[in-house]
């Protein structure tokens, strides 16, 4: 029988999504959030979660640092809609032996990010588990100007990125390879931070944004999967920070792996029309081509890209 | 340091519990959903999450049974604030090599529980953890005038519950020692169900209520702790199936600790002024005392309660 670390995103969420009874849902599973038509406007709701192991571990990151990073990767995908965060849903599945400090610090870290967005916990729900879970649902609203889907890239589009890309996964590697220096890029990967603002700022101008967790090129393919489309990223625009370079230069990686298949940047990757490059910011990634398949292109050359970015199913901390 | 299992479920609270800066947050942290006003009328927010090894094993349970439990449980916490559900999001951690067709029949589960109720998911996450995982988060409504909290208790309250209890700690024991027959107590514990009708038609007479998901003792414990109150239990009104006595006669155990300190009814519990009692079914349990303890009552003689009935701390499967 297949398992699920075989099957891909695309497969699994074919097999376990189905058509909504309820015509208030304007988008569902495929998308950073869900939008909900409201008499008041529209809400968004999503939920993300961080295991330990897999996305962090207790010697790396503080607990304070980790309660920031679970409301900061939840915010960074209602900014992703174009929304703005409203309230906070905490389901912790903890090991019985953690002490009660690690849940106060963790809860700071909670807190002290949603004071920084003015946004409020209001509830959640805790069990036992041999793992530390940590399980984020966030509300948001978005004004119907600012909804920014990933099914609404044209061909001809330019894709743009927020800012630098492959600190996530740089981060990932100096503390797994236990590497001294490198500290800006050690502190973008403990504390990550969302793009509300900057998201709030191109929101009326694009017509797709997604969030960059998994890396630029998962993301990009989840927008042309939902525009039915196809893309070129130039791959010597994207940006790498020297830091992540001189990173991927000592451990004898590649800085393009870091951010194309990378992951936890938070960044934000927005397509926009040509007759509107002029009202927002950026980094020129990419443009939206009509041909479905990802083309990755360097001086002439090009390389067609088919694998899933980062994976959370084949690959891990 | 303290440990977690040691602090137990109110301390815990008010070390992580802050005051909402929202005005609209009507009940935050503290029962069984959050209340949010809208400018429709009030939104409730509830997460629940069940763990491999800690709530169900894989050997008594199909996926598809775990997928309609997840939902059911959740379910449960909008129906006793007296509310109706209405959007699932759903959080899953899942091993790398489950079989892709565990994920379908779990959601399968999931579905089949989402139409009874003509509820939809609307989006989730999924992400890699040793064990399984299933955080669900319900959104739903509430009319005003069915809200029900754990705070509105009133001293002369009569305490009802629903329906029979101790029927999840009894299916769980059938399973832990491997017994033969026990039919129906093993399918209330495999497949229980919300009682979202039941709820509906006790609202909008009662002064409190709240689900029986962890035990008789530990609920009532709830409300008497928000309502600034206490309580007697009459032991002996425990509405308790035959067949969940069978199962304590042959185990050596105590159904009434079945009821009182078990888990996973999912009744409900509530209080209702004596002139209103006209007005609603279920099993009379107690009454609501100015006394600020909670007191098991049997045949004249009575008995403190100071444990928190299932605690997932200090008990597990």
């Amino acid at each position: 029988m297949m398992k699920i670390k075989d099957i891909g995103e695309f497969g699994l969420i074919d097999r376990i999504a189905r058509e909504t009874k309820d015509k208030a849902v304007l988008v569902s599973i495929g998308d950073d959030a869900a939008v909900i038509k409201t008499n008041k406007g529209l809400q968004v709701l999503t939920t993300d979660c961080l295991v330990e192991g897999d996305h962090f571990r207790r010697e790396w990151l503080t607990p304070k640092q980790i309660g920031m990073k679970a409301i900061e990767i939840n915010v960074s995908d209602v900014a992703a809609m174009g929304g703005y965060p409203k309230y906070v849903l905490v389901s912790l599945a903890l090991p019985k032996d953690l002490n009660v400090e690690f849940v106060e610090e963790l809860y700071n870290g909670m807190w002290k990010a949603c004071d920084k967005y003015n946004i409020d916990i209001i509830g959640g729900n805790m069990t036992h588990c041999d793992s530390i879970v940590i399980s984020i649902t966030l509300t948001g609203e978005v004004d119907n100007r600012n909804l920014s889907l990933r099914s609404g890239a044209k061909t001809g589009d330019f894709i743009f990125v927020s800012g630098y890309l492959g600190n996530g996964k740089a981060g990932l590697r100096l503390f797994q390879e236990n590497l001294k220096g490198f500290e800006e890029v050690k502190k973008r990967y403990l504390e990550p931070k969302a793009q509300l603002k900057f998201a709030s700022k191109v929101a009326p101008y694009i017509n797709s944004m997604e969030d960059v967790s998994d890396g630029l090129a998962s993301e990009i393919k989840h927008i042309c999967n939902e525009s039915k489309c196809g893309a070129i990223i130039y791959k010597d625009k994207i940006p790498i920070l020297d830091e992540v370079r001189g990173v991927a230069r000592k451990l004898g990686d590649d800085e393009n792996d870091y951010a194309l298949f990378g992951g936890e940047d938070f960044e934000l990757v927005y397509t926009i029309s040509k007759d509107k490059l002029e009202n927002i910011n950026g980094f020129l990634v990419g443009e939206i081509t009509k041909n479905k398949e990802i083309k990755l292109v360097s001086h002439g050359k090009e390389k067609i890209i088919t694998g899933n970015g980062y994976d959370h199913f084949t690959s891990g901390i």
